[in-house]
């Protein structure tokens, strides 16, 4: 029998989604959960494996159970054996052919920056800080480039394992909200970094340090030697993927 | 030389505000960083102490400090000896007669009620958690008696220090987003656990076991033991102080 399960983490203590043979990472977490409420050792796979400190707000896994559990059964026993900053959202039965990876449409990122002087304490764990004054007007215009199907190379890490490196961004979108500057982004699917990359090269040109049309020479030239830096993973969350309606899951990862 | 500063803190790692014989609190960790670029002893008034566990998004402190500097040499080296959760947001001088404690005209706080049947995960910190449904409307209908001067004895601790229980509330909202029920409060000063013992008074109402009345009921007896247990802290935010505009602070303290 095959489930789908929303999580969502505060990845500040994990060494990311994936599982490794040493350290805490979020898939471990789960599998160990979902094994103890199967009474066998179960595997989940993930709509979008988030990187070390990076957080998710509806991550999506899919796994295959030998017994049949009422789906809240499924939510209330696996919620209670995960750490704290691990949640079930919700369980839902799926078909044998939904997979969380293959199956998404899209996913959709959010990135915060605390844009003042002083780096923030409140809510750190959540946000990158730049101290310069960013322009979230020639953010946002420069952003506008990377819409449509690219090759993005130029805002791929060289550890990416994807086969190719086309992907189809759907909307870009960077705003302002009192010192605080926010981009979210939907695509198809991301390469590895690539959210982040594509902020630091969007944080030059907040900066005024380089022009709006810097971000479609990057994207054009492919070079991920001459793009900006990887900005910093606190401030990124995996707002979730997106499935076609007829699987039957929440509202929030359906479109 | 008197000081305000703006302080913003995670409260989860703190055993409160107020400095104790042993234990981390943020007056501490606050007095050892101004002292330090003081280079003598400096105590630190703050506008509101805050319980375990319970967050700043605005504390203001006053201090006296021996030596002058200019307020960003201040905000830079108070916020570097600072631990990560703790923040200064400025640093303003003041007249010798301000005092952060007794200058201000109102306080506000935020408390914010995760209501599903899954405990929340990302942000844990800052959520309390109600699994059954919650009624925000007739909450907020309710907490309307509370408004104006009234004794609020039924909503303060035994361990309350305060002279009289006499405070005068002036606003005071409840409202859903979601999954989430939120209260945003305002009052000229509150008393020690007034803020959560009013939740945990209004989380009845909510769930339908207490009429909207019970407030009203509660307020005119005055009796602590009959009212509901004091809430959770980590959903409480201290939004900050208000203190006249003649004081020169920031525009997010100054009313």
């Amino acid at each position: 029998m095959r489930y789908a399960l929303g999580l969502e983490y505060d990845g500040t203590g994990f060494m990311g989604w994936q599982r490794l043979p040493a350290g805490a990472t979020v898939q471990a977490a789960v599998e160990a959960a979902v094994s103890k409420v199967a009474a066998a050792p179960v595997e989940v796979v993930c709509a979008g494996r988030t990187d070390s400190g990076v957080h998710a707000l509806c991550q999506v896994v899919h796994f295959d159970s030998p017994v049949e559990r009422a789906p809240r059964a499924w939510a209330l026993g696996v919620n209670t054996l995960l750490p704290d900053s691990v949640a079930v959202r919700w369980c839902v039965p799926v078909a044998a052919d939904f997979h969380a990876r293959f199956g998404a449409r899209a996913r959709r990122y959010r990135y915060r920056i605390c844009n003042r002087m002083l780096r923030p304490g409140l809510e750190r764990r959540f946000l990158a800080w730049e101290r310069r004054p960013l322009d979230a007007g020639a953010m946002h215009q420069a952003a506008q480039a990377l819409v449509g199907e690219h090759d993005f190379s130029a805002f791929r890490t060289v550890h990416c394992q994807a086969p190719h490196a086309r992907r189809n961004l759907h909307a870009i979108r960077v705003w302002r909200e009192g010192d605080e500057v926010r981009l979210e982004v939907e695509a198809n699917a991301f390469l590895h970094h690539m959210v982040r990359n594509i902020v630091g090269s969007l944080l030059p040109i907040g900066r005024g340090e380089r022009p709006v049309e810097w971000i479609a020479e990057l994207l054009a030239g492919r070079d991920r030697s001459v793009a900006g830096p990887t900005a910093q993973a606190a401030g990124l969350l995996f707002l979730g993927p997106r499935y076609p309606r007829a699987h039957g899951l929440p509202e929030e990862v359906s479109a």
